[in-house]
């Protein structure tokens, strides 16, 4: 037979409405009372239903956390971050692993049955109408790592990602390089035509440096590794500009199998700052992604959306920075 | 106003059990009926109400996902098998973080609260005593690469680690390696000790080979590559079998470091075959952990234990194997 508040209000010698309290983030009791009624929970064996608590709260502190590739090593940190930034909120993360999946269709359904209080897109490949549909089925939802629209539909948190590929092209023209490419992702992602964009365009800014492009068919290592290698049928650029750290480990393990020496003959810049572009046997070059900062401003703003989903959505921004290491060569002396 | 399943049947013309088999799985229904139906549910934005149910069904069709080491890069595999396999049998995986956590109360009362209806433990480092809290709850429960026990009180399926290490020391052996040495992982792990006792009882079982051990803070890179560059003030072993794939890694980079060549100064293998072993530019030797097997079979295992608790707890093991690579000398000629 279940063991009911009451039952537990009976054995603790207190009211009913102390057990309650006990059980409500936030709410004011004593310390020796909480200690009676924990022990009388813990000898019937009672803990409150959260599910049947949402059903009159309305609330059931749970986020939908939607991802897509869970092949790029970045999203081991992503999904750390999420986890404990949501749990240190009394949030619990219920996870969607798209696969192939680009229609939201599905996961709108899914999570609205779930009655998620909120989610979080967490992909920077899926198209904007994604994030929009929880917005359009009436669930608050921030979309993390997206692109930023001058007009947002939904709140967006993340690198500016044309300013990331002008940031890259700076800094391969300040180290000299005058033949140089960007190898990007796959050229469905936002993330990458957007970094294209901004590398594109500094290029162009200056005189006298030659620019080509070409893309990925994903973001991984073999999808990097197999477009370095056709590339180098032909005479590589001086200098790469990646689309995300993954491809550059790929792109920097094609330049090594065909005897080149980076950053002495080619030069790789990535993007991401991922654990593994600081192991000492890879020491990549790269521009950092702040996850930890946009990672608690989404659930910051979840949270905020979730009080009150009027709040009209916003581009939220964050700063990057170029992580200097091993695979780029160092500025010319004046 | 909230669209009823009354509503979507009168404008589907059909009756409300129509509906209702709908949106149950298994329950038969033409395909003509369920299209009127799907047809009326999109015009109204009907969906039914999982957690709703839930409280007549007594099923949510969550599970608990419950791990403790996102960091090792091993995960990324674990999460995105668990999510898939959960996801096609129509189950939710609700993620735990358990960061520093030991102790099983807090996640018991939190997946309990949600009334999940199984609950998986994947981690190789939990004491096996935090999987049976769980059952000792009432909670449907597998150990997914725990230790395996004379009489499991859980059921775990993973590799018989001690196994694993025989394994090891046999391929060392093989190779003509007589100074050799198990560099494992944190000591608290199961698994590394376990793997630890089979490397050390089949190199005792041949004469003339000495063997030392010693064991890095955690599973990770940083801590594989401090502890190589420990041992290395004094004259390295010929050959070391590394606790999983990451402290191997991280071992390698020591290694390059010291400017010592991989494997004609020093062997390396490592165990769990995870994707940045085959990186070209890593090539680790190492030992196969069939994770696509055992996440599989912990699936259907946890949707066993949810149909029917009192199936007696089994051990279940999977066999692993050497995946050759470019970290260990081949065999000399007999």
């Amino acid at each position: 037979m279940a063991v009911t508040l009451k039952n537990v209000a009976e054995l603790a010698g207190v009211s009913r409405s102390a057990v309650s309290r006990t059980y409500t983030e936030g709410a004011s009791v004593s310390v020796k009372t909480r200690e009676k009624v924990m022990r009388a929970a813990l000898t019937l064996g009672y803990s409150p239903n959260a599910l049947a608590s949402s059903l009159t709260t309305g609330r059931t502190k749970m986020i939908g956390l939607v991802s897509n590739n869970f092949h790029n090593p970045i999203f081991l940190e992503v999904f750390d971050l999420f986890t404990r930034g949501l749990q240190e909120r009394g949030l619990r993360p219920l996870l969607v692993n798209l696969t192939d999946e680009t229609e939201p269709e599905a996961s709108v359904r899914m999570l609205r049955q779930y009655s998620v209080d909120g989610v979080i897109v967490a992909s920077s490949t899926l198209k904007p109408g994604f994030a929009r549909a929880f917005r359009d089925a009436g669930v608050p939802v921030v979309h993390s790592f997206g692109r930023h629209l001058e007009n947002p539909t939904v709140d967006v948190l993340g690198i500016d990602n044309i300013a990331a590929g002008r940031m890259a092209a700076h800094t391969l023209i300040e180290r000299g390089y005058n033949e140089v490419a960007f190898l990007g992702g796959p050229q469905y992602a936002t993330s990458t035509l957007d970094r294209e964009t901004g590398f594109v365009r500094e290029i162009a800014a200056h005189k006298g440096i030659s620019c080509t492009t070409s893309f990925a068919s994903a973001y991984s290592f073999e999808a990097g590794r197999e477009e370095m290698l056709r590339l180098l049928a032909s005479k590589p650029a001086q200098a790469y500009f990646c689309g995300d750290d993954v491809l550059s480990i790929g792109a920097l393990s094609a330049l090594q199998t065909a005897g080149l020496r980076v950053p002495e003959d080619v030069g790789l810049i990535g993007l991401n700052n991922m654990e593994m572009a600081g192991w000492a046997n890879i020491n990549l070059t790269t521009i950092s992604n702040p996850l930890v900062d946009i990672i608690s401003a989404s659930i910051e703003r979840v949270a905020a959306l979730i009080q009150d989903q009027s709040i009209p959505p916003q581009t939220h921004r964050f700063d990057c920075a170029v992580v200097e290491r091993g695979t780029l060569r160092p500025a010319p002396r004046p």
